[in-house]
Parts: structure tokens; sequence; C-alpha cells
């Protein structure tokens, strides 16, 4: 494992034509629906670099609809070969975790560590899994860091006045009409506390009904930036935008930077087309050495996708 | 009408290319928009063999969008004519029998004589309406089995220890969020008992909000065949899927097998776009005597479509 | 048995003082909380002479708050003995019928059998039940008459044309914002048919919401007088009111008259205090052969009430 | 100013190929996503015909998804250029009227001025708003008609027995699952009263939630044409459809005849996949001297499209 | 009628013994249940003065529960005689104007006539009625100042510049779960315009769901006094409390105090117990030359009640 | 400080009379309306012993109907004198905690210091508030234990495997229609973590919406009694009930029994009238060197009362 960051990863990447602040690849989706033989739809997914490939946890749906956690791998992070079996937990004490279901999972490296967090099944109720993994082989659940109904759990990618972070949405147990971004603070990732609220749903109507944080939080000189979906309520169901906002680097409940507008809406056809149509849905985000990103997105609950920025650009509509 | 069973039909057919248990006609949808002057949309359909033509009774929305119940032909199974006039009714005292809204039909042969069941409009209540005919030129109105609401009644295509038999979903009066499917039985189709529960909702998403119901069930040596749709619901609206179950042949509301991933599930643009995204609801089916099996199912309530399979394929999944 | 009907029982009754249709009981509630050590609130229930004394089949919540079927005697019709342990009903076939929950009697005689009817809970979901005894010692469990969700199911307490005819109340699984009375026949008690629609909720508020039938219909001259609930919906919950339709002797989905104005609405304290505030609820009622009536009824679902009418009054505002 | 009728403009127009009452431009839509680079979708609008050319109010929603209204030209009627900033309106004392947002404009000349209408934000609440305008250069804002909440508010292209006349529709504050059209009337714009119903949402399935005006009335020798929208709410959201209907000239509460079936009804892909998909919203209309009609509708919120019919035609549907 | 004001009344009055700004008349309710024989409850209700007497124009609901409003009156403004049969009100040209249901009237004088206003049934749908009469005996249906939905309107007791000012809360069709007051202006009580906010619920709980005005507002040298009712929601229903207000003068959408606390909340028997329990419900006030003043309030929507305050008690709350 | 636990005192006491499990106090409520000038309602309250009194925190709801909580003391545990100014709560580092709101407050002791929970606004968003105080004089505010929605909090009054545990209902923002009940523990009150379901609603009606915990744990050789409240939802709202269970000494999420029948149910009339009809609340308890428990709790959000028990009786029903 010594070797893993020698070989420098090229990250997906096209350059802008339009003046975009994001911008879609022009091949979307890189996932399209039946990857293999036992998901049905993957999407909502986390890429990281490993071992000088691109490594993924999918939210993979089941032909029985059940979403769960799946290893996949790729050379140049746009084809991906996804497992078949979905990843498997074991307690700290070495038995084995059971999942009800797992969605939406999001990946962060610290200090050589992989933490994953997603949205878990647990009695019943929703709220956010914790679990770590050295070498996408053995995966160890940590905690629940929150008391049910909880989404959207991101932890920063160190740690901040010596405390882990993380970003979380509380919520009910259904298609919850409402939704916050708080921030809570952990010393050893099993105790949580010092929760804040950090933003909340604001009157441009594209998120105007619940956020939540989307990749963990890219660090900048300026501040975090965070990538977020924004929701709003049409006749016709409920719509996912992406925004971006700017925190404070050592208190990120303080609010440096949020989009009025949003940064990217659902428009393609596999946008807007799908079991849940009008979703895009952002859970991870490559960046290299010259501050280009690749959003990995999900789009209509059915597909992957990828768009691009670069720190940049998003900070030039942040900083102000 | 002696010669009517003489000429072998051959059911509309092709062969799977790709391992499917359940696999769509290539051609798809085989009726569109607007098939004539009247209808808007015709969908949720019952096709089945008589007097050597494919004769089917179609689920047409007027261009008022109030469905009724049409009668059309085929050669082929797939081609088809609809009428412009919808199917008139008649009482068993030779009166007509005013029809305020019915669709979602079903058809099934037995002992000579072709039952139609659909979801009838009664007093601005939707419940089961029961009808019969010899030749499609005369149908005569024989029960409201059940006290509304109920939905989705299926007879079964020969009697159960000498009495009818027919599932059926008891519901609400709206966009019913529950759903399970009885037995009842009948000596006479006018009385109706012996309620049984058969099947309820299961913990895969794609079949925990509701089910009903679809084509007749197929009778096999293991079993019958019941081709259901499975429902549930996103914050965009219901998504329906296709399973199947099998039930005991003596005692139905013994389920032997079901399935716990979809056989089907919206995918194709026809089913994912249309007055009601995301809809595969079957309604008939064609079986030939070597076991292939011809599915007609609607699409986004907007479309008829066809799919294939065989009683073998299904029964693989279904025996265990 | 021979002597059973020897004794002449005096029903309860007090004279009208002030004019009413309906009066109440001087001495109401005849029933109060925990009217022994199992049962926490005994109330809307039926009542029935029987072998020279009042026998009823009570609804009691238990302490653990679900319903079941009492067996309580009285001489007086009016301070009832009402046993610990709820009623035992038995299949045909002599295995025991198991009750989820039970609730809201009726008891009607025909032909010297006693027929017991009520809210049955059926895999979780509330449909009619219907049972015999001849004795009320044993207990008979004869048939689940209609599919769920039905509620107030009443047995007309004659055949009419020969058959059985049962008014009931199709609903939904929860505190149902709807309900219309139907009318179903049956030849043998288990196969239910040739369903109609008697009446629906009218443009009078107490009546606007759902209506269900009370006793069982009471014959005379002019037709069948049905004492029946009407339910308004207020920004504090539902309210439950009295009163009175004349159905056609022979063909009972005729209303030939009906009340517009209530009968009796929750005025007292023991009628708008309790577990469901404002509810008045009949279940039985007792005619002597001088025409006088005596109403059993709840009163907030905690208490059991007496209310008293003649056939004559109610005939008088009937028939018009 | 004073050319400004001279030059004859020729409206957008194709003939029918099909026998369709109203027909679809072939190009549709005419504004795709994105028009220029503050506005994200515009949809709904109003084009009418001034100094020759053809201008339009445009319901843009910015890419903070923020709806306002926009000015737009165009020499053709079919391609528009729309600025980017929103029309800034001042109260009748010159001070600048702010805007919270505005929605579904109308334009209607009457006496040389063009009035626009549109669903205002005001005080967070929506209700109509009213301004007018001699060269789309300076706009003022005349007054509030109506109390919220409101939206869909119509002039009649001129007074009616001396007074202005106004259809609206009622509703709530959010996806309004209701909705009746009345008229009401001002001799000075400011003051509104006599209002009455004019139309209610009808059995027809299409039109059967709610129902609210499009374009400002065609004034015929047969009576007023109304262009309307008919609202129905599938397990999937809503359903708008396209209907008309003939009211009365010297009374337009009498409703002369009036559409059983719709007259466009979403089928495109640019109807059916959008921001709301299955949307067609009628705000428009252009009428040339030969009784030929141009009718600008939104569709699925996302695009501006047009349709064609002719006064003949609709006269055709609506007399009887 | 000259000698109309001659004879000084005196008001209902106590003193206050505990400190109270509003304080309850001792011998509460001063109309219990069925009044009279047509009337079930009479309730929410106005008094004024008229010819040396006290006259009520009563919300009476019926027996068959639709309310109606019922002339009545009294010599000590405590004991009133109710007529049995309600108020007929005749358009301007003569012709009866029909009424669908009427409830919560209120009553003003000005220039010597008495307007009534009150939630009107119009089309199934509710909104103010504006009526007129000189002597309460021939009543004059005036205008529906407001489209649909809209209930409390109430009407200054004198012109404000020279215009009529009227105070109503737009609404919806049902238990409407929100709602803030509005003033509107007209010349002449028919057109109406000039709409403007005046207070919107507020965070102090008793008044956070909804607010509506009470009694008409109260002329003082501080500004109007506009006793008013607030409105929250448990978790078993809504509770009314009594409020009050200080506006403008000149500009009643000015609100110059407002009470943080309730000044009457339901605490009695009386008023919380009844068809909807835990309401006060203020419609008219009495104010004698010292300031003395009577509310009159229904309780419970059951009983009508007496509570007494004097505008300086208002005042030193009100003035900040 | 010392001489605190010297003299004896004697928890107010009555003796059952009636072979109850839970009995009422004979003088109930011990606190009626308007209990100060400033507190309109004083009811879910807690009541501990210190310095040889007994000392409270109340919640009261001001006449603003805002629930803050108030300091209050009594010799005898029966008949208090409660603060006219609510609790002010310092942070940590000496500046004021704001309150938005504050209700149902517990104390617990824990080696001399004492604890506070209660269900605290922040941000508009309910969760637990943590507070301490060692002289019910000044008050710090420690932390909010977790993310919104939460309500019932409560601590238990010793640490467990050497760490602190707190029982909490995770809930939404409205009034809640689920509820289960969690435990979560801390090493320093400030990072909770260890989250585990304890108890879920169950099948008896009584305890079939939520549950909650009510007093702190008592602790007994058995395990820790939880007396608990109980939800169920009628058609005219909630109805809380009280019920206990028997948790594991050494791991509280292990329920060892738990009451089918309720303890006690709303039966009383400061019990079923008031604010909020039919709740029983219980927040305190006392338990004397005897096994004699005094529970405090909130009647229909009205009234605080008093009822008694024994350790002996609450386990001879929990035990089996």
């Amino acid at each position: 494992m010594k070797q893993e960051e020698k070989k420098t990863l090229q990250i997906p990447y096209e350059e802008c034509t339009d003046g975009s602040i994001i911008w879609r690849y022009s091949k979307n989706p890189i996932i399209g629906r039946n990857p293999n033989e036992t998901i049905a739809r993957a999407f909502n997914s986390a890429v990281v670099e490993f071992n000088s490939k691109f490594v993924g946890i999918f939210r993979g749906d089941t032909k029985s609809t059940i979403p769960y956690l799946y290893y996949g791998e790729s050379e140049d992070g746009i084809n991906f070969k996804i497992n078949k079996d979905p990843i498997v937990f074991y307690n700290v004490d070495g038995s084995k975790h059971e999942i009800e279901y797992a969605y939406d999972p999001r990946v962060v490296k610290i200090d050589g560590t992989f933490y994953i967090m997603w949205c878990n099944g647990s009695n019943g109720a929703p709220t956010i899994g914790l679990a770590e993994t050295k070498d996408f082989k053995k995966y160890t659940f940590i905690s629940s860091p929150f008391l049910p109904f909880n989404r959207n759990g991101v932890l920063f990618p160190k740690k901040i006045n010596g405390e882990f972070a993380m970003l979380s949405r509380p919520s009910d147990g259904g298609h919850t009409p409402f939704g916050d971004i708080f921030i809570s603070y952990s010393k050893d990732l099993v105790y949580w506390g010092k929760h804040k609220l950090v933003m909340k749903p604001s009157w441009q109507w594209w998120q105007s009904t619940k956020i939540g944080a989307g990749p963990f939080p890219i660090e900048t000189k300026e501040g975090w930036i965070l990538i977020y979906h924004g929701v709003t309520k049409t006749c016709a169901g409920m719509v996912y935008s992406i925004g971006a906002a700017l925190l404070d680097l050592n208190d990120p409940s303080k609010v440096i930077g949020r989009t009025d507008n949003y940064l990217m809406t659902p428009e393609m056809e596999y946008e807007t087309i799908g079991f849940v149509p009008n979703v895009v849905f952002p859970c991870a985000a490559l960046v290299d050495n010259k501050g280009r990103i690749a959003i990995y997105y999900g789009a209509a609950d059915t597909y992957l996708s990828l768009a691009f920025t670069t720190v940049d650009k998003l900070l030039s509509v942040l900083k102000k």
C-alpha cells in the first residue's frame, strides 16, 4: 500500500465550452440502467482515488428495489465495474453488521483511513451510518452518529480544531418536506455533540423546501466549498438542483457565501426522465492539483453522471 | 361458433435474447396515442382469442378523459382496430346498463362464456363490474360483486371446488395508498363470500405500497401463476412494476411462491413518459400450448405494449 | 327454552315531558367508566330480550384499550352485569375463531336465532363479522360478509323477499371521512350480493361527512324505521348525532323519508366529555307492543346511555 | 407612435393538416431552456402586437428560480429576444413597486393602453397584480384587484356595460387542488365588485380538479371565446390540458357553450418532460382579420410553444 | 324613528373584581342550548342598540345544523328573545336573496343605517355577505364585497378618508389553518379595492395559526381598538382566544399596538365543553359614554356569553 | 449545603383504597389555572427534594402562551409557590443563553448536581436542552445533546457503565404522529452516541401512536422502572395515557417487562377538559425509602396533578 500515492491519477475532466460554472460530461450518463445482473439502478454514489485507481461506493438499487452499497472500480473514473454483491460491514467486535437498506453514500479519506457515511435503515427508521475501511476489502461499522431521522451525513476531510466534524440533515421518516443542514462534532466518531445550524432552505424556490450536503467539503484558502442539493416542490413532485456554499475554515457553521442561483438543475433527458424525474444529486467530487473538479451526481434516481467545475470558478461565485 | 377453436392462432411472440424472465416486444408500443378519433389513450386492456382472431376489450380514455371499454380486433394480436363507440352493456332484464366510467378490464373465458371485469363507477364510487358475452356483440351486465371501494377484480379461468373465484383489491375512492389482494367465491356470480386475504404488499420497495392482480391466473401443474402489479411511492408519485406469484391450485389463498425482484419495471421511454409516468400495468396474457406467454400491459397510462415470457421461466423463479 | 317468551318483559321507558321526538333517560348514563375490573369503557352496545331477561352484547374496551365483545344481562334493561371475559367465537368446524378486535355490535333475532354483527379486525383491516347464537352461551362465527373495509353492518330482523338483507357502510382503514349506507342480500349469510346504495350523507351539516346504520330497522306498516348516526367534522374533530329514515318495506334501498334535523345531538356532560367527546352512537332499540322504544346508545365512546321514543313519533317526522 | 397600426403584421400560422380543432406549430418549442444568461426557463407568457412588432411579456424563471416578468420582442412572433433584466414597475406616485415574484402574465390592450395582469407575490401570498403601459418602457402598477389568494386574472379586451371586467380564480397559498373561474367588475381598475361565478370544474376528468382562464377572451358575434386550462390529478401529479368556452357578450357569467373534450393535452416530448411534466398552459392568443388564431402556451413549465386554431373552428365546437 | 336615541340605554356591565383587562359576566352563558324550538345553538352573534332596545343578529344553528341569521331583542342586553325564523334578505331589485348558509354576523351603524356582514355561503364557497337595514324589519342584500374564500368581514363604524373600510380574512374552503387580517376600501360598498395587509399571525402560540377581526373597531383618540380572535392548533384541534390591537385612526393598516398576551382564553366549562371545545369568539361590543364595554362572544360554538372591559383598560395594554 | 439531606422530607402520599396500581390524589389538581399573574397554565412539571424542601421546575405557559421554565418551591410537595419570571440560563462562558421556548422539563440529581432537560426551541425546531444547577439559583446550559427534532429527553439518575445515559424520542416539527424511545450515552454530557432503540409503540391502542419517557427511571433490584406516556389517536385528537416498563439495570435498552394495560388514563374532569382534553402526562416521581412513589403529572395541558403508587406494585405488573 505504500506506493498508493505514487502514480498520479488523471481525474475525469472536460474543458468548459460555454462559460458555465458547472458543466456536464459530454457522454453522460456514465452508468446506465441495469449495470450488472443484480443492480437495477446505480446512481447517487461516491468515488475516491485509491491505490492508483478510482474506486467507488455505489448506491445500487437491486431488482427487489432495496438499496445497498456496492464496491466498484475504474481505471479512468468513468467506466466502472461494480460488484454484484453488496458490501458487508462488520462490527468492531467482528460480528456482521446487518443492513436493512443503505443509500446515498459519501466517502472521505482522513489520515489514511476511508470513512463511509450513508443513509442507513435502522429499526425501520433512516439515520446516518458510519463505517471505515483502509483497503476497500474489510469494512468496519463504527457508529450511528445521530438518532433517527437523519440523512445526508458528510464528514469533513480533516479534523477541525482537533475534532471530527460532520454535516447532516435531520428529517422525518418519509419524503421529508423540510430540512436544514447542521454540523456536529466528535472526538472519537462515536459520541457526537456541539450541534449547530449551518444553513436553512432559502427564499429561492430551487432551495426553498429542503437542502442537504453533497460531496465532502473542499478545502480552499477562502474556506470550505460545500456543494449541496436544494429541493423545491412542484405540483408533480420534488425537483433537486445543485448549489454551493463557502463555509468558514475554522467554524464551518459560519456561511461566508452561498449561491442564489442553482449551479445545475435537471435539464437533460437522463435527469428529467427516470425512476424519480428531475433529480440531480451530487455525492462525490474529485479535485486535482490544478483545482479541477469532477463531480459525481445521481440523475433521476436512475443514472450516475459526471459534471465538472474548478475551485476558482466556484470561489468566483461564492466570495463576495 | 362451432369452428371457433379450429384454426390455431399464433400468439404474438419473440424469443428472449438476454436471459430476462420477462422481455419486451421489440416494436413497442403496439397502440400509440389517439388510436382513433374518439380515444385519446388506449392502454390497460385485455386480449383473448375468439373465433380465430384476437379480440380485445380496451380501456379507452376519451378526449373528455373519461374511460370506457371498447371492442377491438386483430389478426395478429399486435395491430388492432378499435371501435369508436364504447361497449354498451345490458342488464339481465334487457334494459341498458348505464356506465359512469369503466377502466382496467380483464377478460376470462369459462365454459365457453367470456367474462369481463373492470373498475366500474357506481354512484360515484369505484367497484368491480362483472359482465358476460358469448360473441362480443351482446354484453350482459351480471353484477357488482363487491361493495365499493374495489379495483382490479380478476376471475379465475375455471371454477375452484365448484365455485367461481375472484381476486380483487379493496381500496378507497382516491389514488389509494394501500391495497392487498383478496380472493372471494361465488356459486352464481351474483352472491359473493368466503373472502380471504391472498397477499399483502411486501418489504421490497417496488411492491411496498399496494399490489393488484394483473391477467387472469395461468393454470400450471405447480399452481396458479398470478402476474401482478406492485406499487411504490417516490417523491414524484407512484411507480408501478410487474411481479408474479404462484398460488395453490385448490386453495389459491395459499401463496407458494412470490417474486422478491420485480420482473419488469418502467425503463423504456413509452413507460417512463406519458399521462402517468413510470407505469407498467399488465391486464392480460395469452398462453400457447408450448407455454409461451404474451403479456399485454399498459404503459404510462398512455400506450398498450407487449412483453413475453414462458410458463417455465416464471415457474423457475416461483418454485422454491 | 320454550318458556322464553312467556313472561312479558317491561322495556325501560320514561314518558316524554318536553315534546321531543327522542328524549334521554333521566338517570343516564346507565354504565359508567370501569364497569368491571377488565373493562375500561363499555359503550356502543346491543341489548335484546331473551329468556325473560335483557341480555346485551357489549363493546368493552379493555384497559389495554383493545375492544372486544362481552356478554351481560339485566332484569330491568338498565342495570347490567357484564362478564369479565370476552365472548369466544367458534368456527363452524368447531375451532376457535381468533378475534383481533371487535367493536360496535348489533344483535338481531331472526326465526329464533340471534345474529350478532360487529366491526371485526381481520388481518389488520376492519370489516363486518357475523355470528349466531341461540343461547348466548355458544357463539358460532358464520362469515365476513364483505371485503374490508366496512363498518356498521346491520341485518334486517327478517328476510326480505326470501333473502337476508344487511346494511353496511364501506369505508377505509382509518378515521374514515366519508361513508354511505349500502344494502346487500344473501340467501345463506355467507355469499352476499345485489349491493345497492341506500343513503348518502346529506347537505345538513350534522350528517354531511358520513352516516351509518344504528339499531336494526324497526318494521312498521309505513316502512322500516332506520335510526342512524350522522357525522360532521369541526376543527376539533368529528361530532356524531342521531337521525332516522323510513325505508320501503319491500325494497329498503328506497328511502321514503329522512330527517333533516338530527333527533339527538351531544348535549349532556356524559356525551360531550370522554374518550371521544361529542359522540352519541345508537346500536340497539327495544320496541314494546305499544310502540314504545328504548334506544341504547354509546356516549363519548365512554358511557352507555338510554333514550326513548315511540314508533308514532318517529313516523310523524318521517312520513311526508 | 402614430404609425403603430399601419403595417399589417402577419401572425404566426400554419395550416391544419389533420382535422384538429387546435394544432401545434411544427417547430415547437419556440423558446427552449436558458434563452438568455439570466433566465432558466421562459414559458407561460403573453404576446401582443405593438408598433409593427410582436412584443411579449414573458414569465422568466431566473436561475435562482424566482419568476419575474421580462420584456421581449420579435419580428415574426416566433423568434424572440428577451431582456436580461426583469420589468420594473412604478407606483402611481412614481416610487418603485417592489416585486416579490411575478408569474403567468396576460396582456390586453384597451383603448390604446396595454394592461398587464399576473400572479403577484404580495406579503408572501399570491394574488393578481395589475399594471399598465403605453410603450412597453414605462410600467405603472395600478392595483391588486383582489385579496389573496388569487391567480389567473384576465381582463376582457373592452369594457362590458361600461365597466372593466376581469376573470380570476380564487385559490389558496399552495398547489391549490380546487379552483373556479369568477368574473368581477370595476369602473376604475382599483375598486372591484359584483363578483359572479362563471364556471366550475366539470365531471370530465381533464377539467375536474380546477380550471383557469387562459388568453384574454376573443370577441365574436356569438359570444366571447374563452380558452382556458383544465387540470386533473393523477397519482404522479397534476396534468394541465386546454379547453374553451363561449360566454355571453353582455353577461360573460353566462356560459353558452363549453368543451367536453380537451382541445389539447400534453402529448409531445416538450410537454410531457420538463420542470413540471404534463403541462400545456395557454396565456395569450393573436387573432388576425381572417379569424386565424395563434395561441402561445407554456409547456411543462419549461418551454414556450405555439398552437393554432381559427375562430370558426372554435365556434363550431362551442355553439350548440 | 326620531326618538330612537332619546332614552339612554344602560349596557350590561359588571365591575371588575380581580384586575383583569377583560372579565366574564358572572351569570354566563346568557344563551344556552336550544334557545327556541328551531335553533339548536345560538352563539357567535352581534348586538347593537336600536330604538331604546338591544337588538341582536344571531348566528343560530338549526337542528339541521345549518347556520342562518336570526333577529332577537332584549330590554337589558342579557335576556334575549330570538325569532324562530331566519332573517330574509332581499336584493336591491326587490327579489329574495337566497341564503345557503350564514354565520358569524357583525353589525355596525353608519350614518343611521345598520350594516350586517357575515360569512355567506355562495355557490358552495364561503365569502363575506353585506346587507343593510334601517329598521331590522327589511334587510337589503348589498353585495359580496370579495371573491371567495373569505370570513370575518368587519366594517369600520364610519368612513375613513371618505371611504368605507372593511377588515376581512382571506381563507380557503375548509377549517383554514392560516389567515391574516386585511383592510379594503370602497366608495359605494359594491366595488372594493386598495387591499392592504393589517396583521399576520404572530409568534405567540395563541395567535400563531390564524387571526380574525371581532367586533367593529372602537374609535378612541389613540386609534381604533380592534378586538380580535387568535387561533392555535393543538393535537386535539384549534383553540380560539381573544386579543386586541390599536390601529392608526387615518390609516388602520398601521398597527400601533397589539397584545402579546391573550386577553381571554377558554377557561370556563361553557367555553371548554360544547360543539367545538375551547372557543371564545367575540363578534360585538357595546360601548357606553363612560368607556365601559360589553363584549358578546360565542363560547364553544354552543353558547352566547358576555365579558366586560373598558376603553382605558384596553388602551393601557395597547399603547407603548 | 451540607445539611441538605439531614431532615427527612415526607413525600406527598395517600394510601390506595381500591386496588389500583396507580391512584390519584384525592384533592387533585394541585395547581389550577393562572397560578400567578404571569402564568396561564402550569402543568407538565418536575419536582425534586432539595435543601429540605420540595423544589420544582415548572412548565408555565404564559398568557402569551409561550412555555418557559419556572422555579417553584413547597414545604409539602403539594402547595407550590411559583416564581413569576422564568428561569434564566447562562452558557458556560457566562453569556446568557437565549430561550425561544422551553417545555416539559425533567430534573434528575446525579452526584450532587441537578440536571434539567426539556424540549427546547432552537432555530425554530424542537430538540432537547440540557442544563445543570447546584442551588436552583444559577443555571448553566450544558448542551443540546441531539439534533432536532427531539422531545422527552430523560437522564438516568446515575451513570451506567461509567457513562451518562439519556432516553429521548426523535420526532418531527409538528404534532408528531409517531415516536419511539431511544437511549444514548455520553461521557461528558456534550458528545452523545451509541444510540439504541429501547421501545416502539405497541399494538395496544393506548400506546399505538407514540410513546415517550416520563419521570427519570427508578432504580430497583429488578431493573429500572420507567413510567412513560403512550398516545393513541381518535377522531377528536390524541389521548395520552400512562404505562410503565422495566429496563435492564446494566443495559437499559433491554426491556424486561412492559404494561399491556395503561396504568392511568384520562378519566377525571381535570384530565378530560382543558387546553388539550384527554391528557395525562407524567414528568416526575418522588420515591421514599419505603418504596412509596408520588408521581407528578400534567392534566389536559392545563393542571398539575398527583398520583401515587409503590415500587412493589409497579414491579408486580412488570416482572414476568
